[in-house]
């Protein structure tokens, strides 16, 4: 079923445009290409409109903002809302500082998103106007877990409403949501923790991802979503006695780049509640 | 032939000042190492002069350019010309922008290059004011092909003529060349589209070849093409079974480290017209 | 006795907010993921004291400074201070540009450092307003060597006597001083100078290190450069047929991914004078 989401990846070589940290930007770059889309990072001002506009999508992540690149994001989700392209946000570390959660709030004053993509701790901060954080990642006291589960899919469904995007929130369980339909995913491993910048990586391949597959934005965003998770799977069982962090990044990225239809059905774990 | 030139290289420990893009900016600095040259990177206007008169050369990418750093690359261009020491421009995504296509062309207006490096597409667009691009890649309607080769040569030799520099066009052949002589070379593998920033990679390499072969800019050039090349192809031989374009980027860089005068002579694959 | 120190990492997963530069931060950010660190990056000044408020250390790298990054490690720095929180100097290409030597002169006028960490050349530029400097590298001229080791021991202690800091100069032999008493290592491998970053690396889990050891900060500063050396005489151990610098850098930080106390305290190569 999600399988399909990635073979129109292939097919249709879907441009993504990336308003990006500095931190992870290569990896994510390589990421999009492994999954069969194009990117193309721009964040000035004056460029952003002309390079927005060649794309399908924009995938904007506040992860290293500063004054310029808030309002080439600005300008940018405004041309791409123009002209009906495909918008995410990955507001990185919202919570963890008043300017970061500032501009993801306005950012999604300004801007329709069609998915908006974090750890359970950013999402909360947007959605309650709290929410603890430890720096970019996830607080463990605001974990999804089986005991929650039930409350933390209503919360997802509740956020999609409110804001009028999909709502994927990743962590050990992974919810994709729209206000009536979740998927739970329990695909990945613990190891990717250890990488910097898999959720970045995943923005990106997932805005690729909806902008290859329109008519099915959700079905979409959870396939992204089990790619990567199952690319963690795939990409530790080649890892070898002295790899690391370093090798597991790289083995991840080229388990998405062989990922295929049928890999995809047949790893993907997920139901729908 | 071409093979001494890398020999130069390692001889020579260049030193290559960098204003390039955040995207790729860490395998063009380990590729620079990986051939014997020593990268350095700074793009604040405050410093860019100081730094480029420590160097041999000066390798400007205009990939992620900002109103900053487009005012770093005219003042380093500058002082770099009145040094006397190698310039390299790499139009990354001009016809993409206008932002992109005017910076292109207001730094070949002001600053004197050695070499312009780029795919077709951005080519074209300096050449003739247009060209069809599709965001940093080459469109498919510009490639130059075994068809229209004997044009492409006569199109490279014009736009040497009328820029006074070495023009590199790479693609899936490569043309390499001055006014007057063109290197044809068919080194390389398709997968390497597959990687972010073969070409940003290629661009650092190169100043590195022409600052080390100051009396030979144009074999230099095309050795640095071969040698990019022939270390995909070598890349290629060592992937294994569940390796993927991450992997690939890491044998590629590694390619290079071990490449020497021998490999290069004997792998390297041109014509000369 | 060193081992402890990265237990003591492992154990307390220090938060390390980065103001670096955007050659090797992904680097950067893998490695103090593989010592057991937590690093997050942040340069605006409007969102730096935040992000330093919910950290243990600061890591300061001035690599590719630029005015309002300059600004934002003189905010982060003073934040840092208020809160006693341990910060660290990296003053990469002081010596190299105008700019770089008067801001790296400037902010330990105005900030306190735990550390400064660099080569040779580098910190005898903030030592004496001199030193020779081939861009990033330290220049052959200014080398520590077993025939000026007592010579070079004696400015160490004097430039920590000097600064109140912590020195950590290191190169083929590294130095690691108080005031009082220094840490002369030998571990590591020269192809290590073939990649990109590994002191930009070090600088960062240096950070990590003594933020996770408190009362031990100069056996912690000493224990990150001896996980450092022998990460990459691990990782090299593990170079086959084909290898170069692009896996030689995923093998080191592999190698620190997989450290432990034990290999730690057996592999360490260390006097103290």
């Amino acid at each position: 079923m999600l399988g399909i989401c990635i073979e129109n990846v292939r097919k249709n070589l879907p441009l993504v445009h990336n308003i990006t940290n500095y931190v992870t930007v290569n990896d994510v770059a390589n990421v999009i290409l492994a999954c069969g889309g194009s990117p193309i990072m721009s964040d000035e001002p004056l460029d952003v409109e002309d390079i927005t506009s060649i794309c399908g999508g924009l995938n904007i992540n506040i992860g290293t903002l500063n004054k310029s690149t808030i309002e080439g994001m600005k300008l940018a989700g405004k041309k791409a809302n123009e002209l009906n392209h495909m918008v995410l946000l990955d507001p990185v570390g919202a919570g963890a500082s008043k300017l970061r959660t500032e501009t993801a709030v306005s950012l999604m004053d300004t801007i329709k998103f069609d998915v908006i993509r974090g750890n359970i701790s950013e999402i909360k901060t947007l959605a309650l106007g709290s929410g603890t954080t430890k720096g970019v990642d996830a607080d463990a006291a605001d974990t999804v877990t089986e005991e929650n589960l039930e409350q933390m899919v209503e919360f997802a469904k509740n956020f999609s409403a409110k804001t009028g995007a999909i709502t994927a929130i990743t962590g050990a369980i992974d919810l994709v949501s729209n206000s009536e339909k979740c998927y739970v995913i329990r695909n990945g491993r613990p190891e990717m923790g250890k990488i910097t910048g898999t959720g970045c990586q995943l923005s990106g391949m997932m805005t690729a991802f909806i902008v290859a597959n329109p008519d099915n934005k959700l079905e979409a965003a959870a396939a992204a979503v089990c790619t990567m998770g199952l690319a963690g799977e795939i990409g530790w069982s080649y890892m070898q006695d002295g790899d690391g962090n370093s090798t597991y990044r790289n083995r991840i990225i080229d388990a998405i780049f062989n990922m295929n239809e049928k890999t995809l059905d047949e790893g993907a774990k997920y139901e729908i509640k």
